[in-house]
This record gives structure tokens, sequence and C-alpha cells, in this order.
């Protein structure tokens, strides 16, 4: 039986929670939250467990062997820290922490102590978007043209993260995730359209090597809720629209006719369209916080290495900076830094 | 009755013709055409107008009022300038050129000759658009936040013109139309991926004085058809989906709840969310080209001045112009500079 | 603090348990279900409820003061007269029993002892059917021509129940509510595509006084999942889709031209059509079954009267028994008696 | 060069017109109406068309040799029958006629002078409508369990035809290609709502043989449109959705599993559901008009025979029949006499 903590129980901290309690193999330990009416409500929902309002103690409980971090984004860093030098395994909600460098010394914290570290990039574990990744994994796809994802709503504002670091954070994770690649310059646009808030609309260009170009729209102030991914290829192309009941992922067996043109090698000429039959995989459709969770089991035990691992986390961070700083001049073309 | 002549029988001029030829007030005079089969169609569809594969011969003949041109865009200047020269009216398909100093040019030469010169950006004569207009300018908005526009779908790839001159013609035109309002730079990302030919998939910022962002999609390589448009502003937001087949314009009355923040002057407080009723207002469904020889008609008359008027059309190629620019420099940020 | 005790830990009733468990001014005292396994998991999701695989034991319990009865409809019967004669308020799952005879006898065994009996009529809770009554009742939609619905899908086959009992029972309740009207007579057709099993797809019309006509078409194997109602009027017509996500009614103002044709009295002329804007008016989006529950505490506590009450639930039963009589019939049209 | 005559220049009558007129083979020699301004209009656009006011003017013209014929249905009759008896080929407007007595008629007087009788039953040439059948016929879809269409919109009130005759005459041709089965016996529910005039609203049951079921729902009086067709079967589902700009045709790996019960010969057990993929299957997006003209010009070669042809129209006369008949006595089930 693994003993696990919950630090955090605003926004997602309950959904953690109520998974975890009904975890085969786990004991939902401990709850901390510094707020004690969020506790009262934690307390009624979960009689067996305890409660305390400092995650120090927490951390230290010693029948605590993982620990699930809920907190605002600026906290995620020296908690995940203290957890992990405490000997937790840890698990954390995204964006990782607010800064490349700081995500990097969580992976090391992790990997010198051989302790599982997490993040909570919930779309990597849909059926839709592992079915994504299969597709594009086994060449069915072709080559990618372009990876195109619109995340947008009437969103909470929040405080001192922009729109990018809010939803942005999940296209890129699954954008990481499908492609296996990195870019290597990004531009993003954006606007700020409440005085003293960061930016709530943005645009973000990723270039990668050769002809691979993403494309990340999110907006905190749209009246329609959309959340669309399309992915283009030689041979086929994805439409991913995680808010359709059943049928998320459609393959359209569409494309461009090109041949070799005899006289210049390596030319390609444009010959015509295809345009085939539509499919649609019949794809898991298992709550993704329950396969999330059973696979942060697997990899405290030693028999899995996380998907969404502090390292991919880190990654998508150092090009959450990169664009951060690209929408502060206006869309300026920068290089995104390997770790 | 008003002479009309139809310069280009390929994918357009058909449409012009066919609705030419049953216009009350107007008589389809002459087709030109370079190539004999196209005639031979034309011929078959209207045996009482005349067929000449010169388009001088057209343009001299005294029995042609008014032009119409539905050509190569590269041919479209020489033309249009040569019909203005020999006093017709002229209706020329979009985009109005291939440079905004040709067609200032043309803007001048028709101004001169007191001549009706007007571009076919047909979705102006669309009751959907003119609706959105409507709304801008009663306040319904409010301020304008954003101005976000999709025009995707495995589109006819054109040799010598990118997909910006292709489709962001169109959200140009209907953009600078609805807001009243010339952006001041822009940014524009993009990739081509047939080789040798111009880029099919382009992202294009524009920004406004003040908090107004407008962003232009396009891409012939999508397998979907999408044509969406949102408008968000401080009071309500628009969404206006041009594929919907009677309720193309839904107006959201979602929005922020800001307040004066009475310690410092000039400064707003966002209070929370508000999200109320949406209404689809009815709109005219009248097909647009009907709409727009009507009023072409009305121009030659001189009743009316044209909506989508040579001015209109050379700022909609001044910021196609710079965008091009900026696409060649990866999203370097340029000022569209005024006509 | 009122003691709720939940019978039947199937499909149905963790829902249940899982809401009462949370809700204020209510304790979760005791969980009855004859399969250990169930009980298993409901002690592990409530460790401070009393869990017993005797229904008896529950009714009984001095601390339970209302019951919960989740279980086979055969068994509706036994356990809410059970619960009744124990002087135990009753929320009883949809269809309160299998026959009206029975559902009658409940209702008045309820009204004898002035205890609270309510049926799992869930979807009059929602936002969506409280607005469409709402408009009716206020005269919105004018006369009303139809009311037509539609709730198909892959479904899960039951052993003695048909789909008209699984599924119309909801429409017939809700069509009920929102137009306080009762049918004179039914006409129902099927079939049944597994050999020995109920009819899995139906088609129901009610004939109401007047012009009203009423139609519910059912289906368990339908490959799309449809929930949709329309309700037209002289005025106005809604159309209802439960399986959007937020705009779940939508009032469209369309309809006849009708004028008093001065010769003949009492005679109407059809003069054309009317074709208007469409209204998508905000609906409350909390779940139904929070709102249901919040319910039924005050009834219990006498300061509200059932709205899904045992009299409207015996209504419900009186018509599917007289469509299973007419479906047996192939459509024989069948008075529905009153009850 | 085959001369055609076109009676009845109204509603339907131009579409015909402007299809012929292009129709390679084929000359629009002479077009009759009683309305001189429609003939007005039908002179504009086909100049070199004769224009007569006399049907029989038509009818006896030696350059006419075929008659299609776009008037109101109770003229049907007489007017084939007269182009037949005057030796002409006929395509006339669905439905055929008012009754299947006289439908018969022109079977047999088309079939005694070796003339083509064609119905427009214009779905029945379209690609989506041919994938259905090519489907069922293929076995792709098992048996058939049930035949379910919707077509429902504001529409045009007719004054002596009920909504049965206009509409669900378009499902029953369409059921009629694709099952290749005749109902048994029919039973309809309805109502009209404007006084005086026909049934605007009707719901009609199909039995056929084994446990086969067909159900159309029509209405002129329906806030939205809907087009939409379902066809359930043991192996695979389709839904046709005819408003679908492109995917018109989906097919669902849907179904049950059943097996055979050892003990019990003859009888099938339910064990569970099957839910897979979703395959959209490219189909031919060609004007039906156009497929529909170039057959009727092979059928009046001898090349062909009609697959709309007067047999299958008087089939569906006789079913409307039959179903208004049960209309009449509030779904009365009827058998349907074979021809």
């Amino acid at each position: 039986m693994i003993g696990i903590g919950v630090i955090g129980y605003g926004y997602w901290g309950p959904n953690m929670a109520r998974n975890i309690w009904e975890l085969p193999g786990a004991q939902l330990v401990k709850i901390a939250d510094s707020k004690p009416n969020r506790l009262e409500l934690a307390a009624r929902r979960h009689p067996s467990t305890a409660m305390v309002t400092d995650a120090d103690d927490l951390i230290n409980d010693p029948k605590v062997d993982a620990v699930v971090i809920a907190t605002p984004v600026s906290s995620h860093f020296p908690l995940a820290m203290k957890a992990l030098e405490a000997g937790k395994h840890v698990l954390v909600e995204k964006p990782i922490c607010d800064n490349s460098a700081d995500a990097y010394r969580l992976v090391e914290a992790a990997d010198r102590r051989g302790l599982a570290l997490m993040v909570d990039h919930t779309f990597l574990y849909t059926g839709a978007v592992r079915k994504m990744k299969e597709l594009v994994d086994a060449g069915e796809i072709g080559d990618i043209y372009y990876y195109d994802s619109v995340r947008i709503n009437l969103g909470l504002f929040q405080e001192d993260v922009s729109v990018l670091w809010d939803l942005a954070v999940h296209d890129l994770s699954i954008m990481d995730f499908v492609l296996n690649q990195f870019p290597t310059t990004v531009a993003c646009t954006g606007c700020s359209h409440v005085p003293g808030r960061p930016e709530d609309v943005a645009y973000l260009t990723l270039y990668f090597p050769g002809t691979l170009i993403g494309h990340i729209h999110v907006n905190w102030l749209s009246p329609v809720k959309l959340r669309r991914t399309l992915v283009g290829g030689s041979r086929k192309m994805i439409v991913y629209d995680d808010l359709e009941a059943a049928e998320k992922i459609r393959v359209h067996d569409k494309g461009l006719i090109m041949d070799n043109d005899d006289e210049k090698v390596n030319q390609m000429r444009l010959r015509g369209y295809r345009s085939g039959d539509v499919w649609t995989p019949q794809v898991d459709l298992t709550e993704a916080i329950r396969t999330e969770l059973n696979h942060f089991m697997k990899c405290i035990e030693g028999a899995e290495r996380p998907i969404s691992s502090g390292l991919a986390a880190a990654r998508i961070v150092r090009i959450l900076e990169t664009a951060t700083k690209s929408l502060q001049c206006r869309g300026e073309l920068l290089e995104v830094q390997p770790l």
C-alpha cells in the first residue's frame, strides 16, 4: 500500500484526492491546505484522511510515500524540491514551475535520488492523444507538414500567469509527445485587454527543422469553447476535437499527389490533390486521471518510467519562457535553446 | 441598358457571366477568353453574346460600357488600366492587383475619369458581413478586443500567389469593412510544403492602435473546411460561421465585468465574467454576387459609390505586401505604411 | 440532520450516495445491497456509512429518515411500500413501478402518512427543462402544435423492460411537466430484434385535445446518441438539445402567419411564413441531481411539495402501460384512462 | 441530338431547363407554361428555345422526342398520358401522380410503346444514396433491423397535398431503392394545424416481413432543417445526413454480440455490445440532376433502364395512398396491397 499526500485542495486537488481515494493499492494519507474551509470540505469527503494546514507536516510524514502538488505555480518549485529532498515521489500540477532552470533542478534532484517526478500533463493519458501518437509513430501520417491547435474559451483569468502558461502548456505537451521533435525557433504575438493583467490572447508559431511548422492559438476571451488540433501530413491528416463526446480523432485520407521530377533530381512536382475516406478510430475513453494515477503508481514501484516526465515538462517550460519573451517583443523570432 | 463584357471564362468568369445574363438593365455583350474550348462552353450557355479571344477587342467595343475582369492576378493591372483608359467602368476580381503602387494607379485613373472601379470582395455583399458591420457600428460589441479569422480547406494551389493573396484577402477585406480601422504593424509566419511553390499555410497577426489585435489563419492543406471569424468586444462577442446554412451570425452576451478603481484614476479592475444569452439575428440570404452586381450597376449610373472600392482594395494589397515581407523574415514585425 | 439510506448500489445508487454524502443537512446513514462486492466498493468510498445486505435492516433503522431506492423496477413497489409503512420518506428511481395501480397505492400510502414520495425524474431538475416550462407557461410559444422527442443511442438492453419503460419515461415526464396536459389517446409501434427480449425500438404518438400531437422516438440500437426535443407553437418554436454543452435551449422566432377570414367566423387563413431571429437563453447548469436532492430535503421538511411527485409518476406509468398494449397490437389507437 | 421539351417553368422546371440546356447530346427545344411572365424569364435565359403557353403544342411538336413534366401533381397523369400516347419519352416530377391506379396506367402505356417513363426521384442519383445501396447489397450492414428517416423544416405548405406526398415520397423512394423490400403493413399518425389544410406533421411506420421496421418523420413546421436517415443492421449501421457538405455517409461498426444458445436450437442470446471504428466513405458529389439527365438520355436511347422507373414510382404511390388512409384513422394498421 502506497501512502499519498495531496497539497492544495482548491480547483484540481479535489479531483486528485477523489481518484486517489478509490485507487487500488494507494491510501490517501493526508491532505494539506492553508485554508480551513477547504480542509473542512475535504474532511467531509474523506473522513479517514488526516487534514493539515502545513505542507511541511505532510511532506515529512513517514506514512507519505508520494506527494501530489496542486497549488499555485509559484509554489511548485519549493514544494516539489522539499518533497524530493524528503525522499518522496512527486506528481506536480502543470506547468512544473515558472522557469526552466528550476525545472531542470527538480529533474536532477529526482534523478539523483531515484525518485519518480511526474507532471500532470493529463492529456497524454487520454486515448485520443495516445492514438494520435500511435498513428504518427507508425508513419500513417507521413511527413508532418503542420501541427495547428486552438484552445479557447471564456476562461478564468489568472493573476500572474498569462494564457500561454495556462492553456498553451497543454498543447505544447501534447505536441512534444506526438511529434517527438523540438522546435528551433518561436515567434509569439498576443495582447492583454485587462490593464495590469497578463496576456489573454496569444498566437504562438513554432518552427521546426525542415518544413514542419507548429501554431497554437490560446484565448481566455472567446465566446465559444474550442479544443481542436489539426495534424497535416504528406499521407494523411488528423483532426482531433477534444469536445467530441465519442469521435475525438478523425483521420482524413487527403493530401497532395507529388511525383519525382525526372530531370531535376530531388525535385518534387505537384500533380494534384487526393481526397479519400475519413476514418474515426475507436479510442480508449477511460478517464485520463485514472490512467495517469495508475501509471504514477507503477513509476513509484519502478515498473514504468514517467511519460509526462520532469524532463519533458522542463522542455515545455523552456518553450514557454522563450515564447513569453517573443510575445513581449511583438513576435520577434527567438531561438529555443535546448536545456 | 448597360453593356457588359467579361474577360476570362475560367473559374469565376462563368459565375459572373451567368448572373449578368439574368441581371435586369444589363446586357452581356461580349466574353473574351484566350482558350477556344472555354469560349465554346460560354457560347453554348449564352448564344446571343459575342465571343472573342482577344481582350482588346472586348475593351474597345463601343457597345461595352463596363468590363468585368476574371483573369489571373498578374493580368489584372494591365487589363484594368486599358479598360479605364478606354473609358469603361471596371469590376475586377480580387486581389485588385499584385502590388499597392499599381493598385493606387488604377484608383487614380478611375477617379480622374469619373469611372466606377470596383473589386470583387464578394463577402462585403453578404447579409452576414453587413450585419456584423451594423452591430459594430452601432456600438453593440463595445470596444473591440480582437478579430480572429480562420479560412482553411484543401485548396487549389496557385502557381505564383501564396495562400495569403488567395485566401487572407477575403478576411482582410471583411475586417477592413467591419472594423473601419487600419493596422499599424503586422507579423506573419508560415511555410511552403511543396518545393518551389508559394506558402500554403500562413498566420498573420495585425496590431492596431490600442489593444485591438487581429489574426488570420489561412491554409490550403487542411483536411476540413472552416470559415469562422470571432470578434471579441467589451460588451458582446460575435461568432460568424460562413458555412452555417442559415444561422451565420451568433451574438454572445459574454464579457468581462470591469469597474473603475477609485483610488487610481483611469485604472480598470477585473471583477468577474459575464455569460448571458446568445442571439442569432436573421440575416439577408440573397446571393452576394447578385447584390454586388446590382450595386455595380448603381455605381455605373453614379447613384452609389463602390463599397468594395479600388481604394479599399489598395489598402488590402498594402497589408498583403507587408505581410509577405514579414513572412519571408519568419514573422518580423513590420509597419504597414499608409497609402 | 436528516438520515438517509440508499437501497441498491448498482448503476445509479453510487451517484445518489456520492451526492448525499456531500449534501449539507443530510447524513448518509446506511447503504444496502445484496451483492457483497458492491458493498465493499461503497464502504471504501463512504467509510463512515453502515453497510448491510438486507434492505429491511435499512428500512427499519430508526436513524434512517428517508430511503432512496435504486434497485431494479420490479422491486420498487414492495420496497417503497415497506419504507412508507415504516414512516420513511421515499425517493425512488424511475419508473416508480411497473403498473399504475401499484403506483397509485404508493401515492395513497404516502399521502395518508404525510410522507414525501418523490420519483427520480432527473430532467425536471435541469435548468434547460425548467426554462422550457417557463417559456411555455408564459405563453411565449403560443398554442402548442407538436412536441417531438428523440432519445436514441446504443443502449444497455434490459431483461424485462422495453425501451419505452427505460427511455420514453424521461420524455413523458418532461412532456407532462412542460405541457401541463394529458393525452387522450396513444398509438405505439416498434419492434424487438433480439429473440426473447423486449422491444428495442419504439415510436409513440400521443393525441391531445385539439390539434396538439406528441411523438417520442426511442431506440437502443442507434449508432449515434441523440437527445433532442422540438416544441412547435403558433408564436415560437423551441429546440432542446440535451447533448449541447452550454446552449441547450434555442428559441426560434418562426411560424405561420395566419389571419381571420372575415367571411367565415372562426376560420383562419394561412398567409405565409415567418422566419426571424434565434435566441439562446442562458440556463442554469447546476447538476440536476444536486438540485433534486436539495428539493427532496425541503419536501421532507415540509417546506416544498415534490415536483416529480408520485402522482405525476403514476400518470407517466399509465401512459406507458397503454402504449405497451398498443405496441403489442402494432399501433392500435388506445384511450389513456385517467388515474 | 435528342429534342427535349419542358412543361412547367415554376419551381423545379428552371432547374431542369438549365441542366438540359447544357446537356451534351440534348437540345432544349421548347418550354411550355401557362403564365406569360414565367415564359418571359425562360426566354431571357434560353433565347434559342421556343416558348408556348399550351402544353399540347409542346407534346405534339415533332422536334420534341422527350417531355419533362414539372407541373402540379394533379396534372401529372393527363400530361404524361398524352405525351406517351404521342410517342414521347417522359420524365415526370415526383410523385408520379396522385393515385396508384393511374400510375399503373402510365407504366402500361409506356411499356406497350417501348417508351422510357422515368420519375424524378432525384436522391436515387446522388452518390450518397448509391453508396448506401452498395453497402446494403454487399451485405456490409448484415440483416437490416430498422430504417429511420427524418425530413423536416419550415416548409412550403401545399394546397391539396399533405406533407406525406410532398416529403415522405423522397424517403420512400430512397428506402425502396436501398432495401429492395416492400412493406406489408403501415400505420400513420399526424396532424394538421392550419384549418382546411392537409396534414403538416406525419409519422409513418412501415412493417416488413421479419423484424425489419421502417419509420419516416416528416414535418413542414419544424424550426430546424433536418435530413437524416439511420439504417441499423446486425453487422454495421449507417448514418446518412444529406445536409453534411462532404461527409454524407458514415458507417458505424457497432452492433450486438449474439451467439447461438446450444441448448435451445434457433435461439440467439445477447452477449453484449460492439462499438468500433467509424468510416466515412468518399462519395461521388456530382450534382444529382446531371447524373439523372444523363441516365434519362441513355434510357431514351435504350441503353439503360430507368432506375427511378414508373413501376417503382407506382409502388411508392401505393404506400402513400395506404398511409393517407391510416392517417385519417389515427394510425390504424393497414395492409399495403401489392400493385
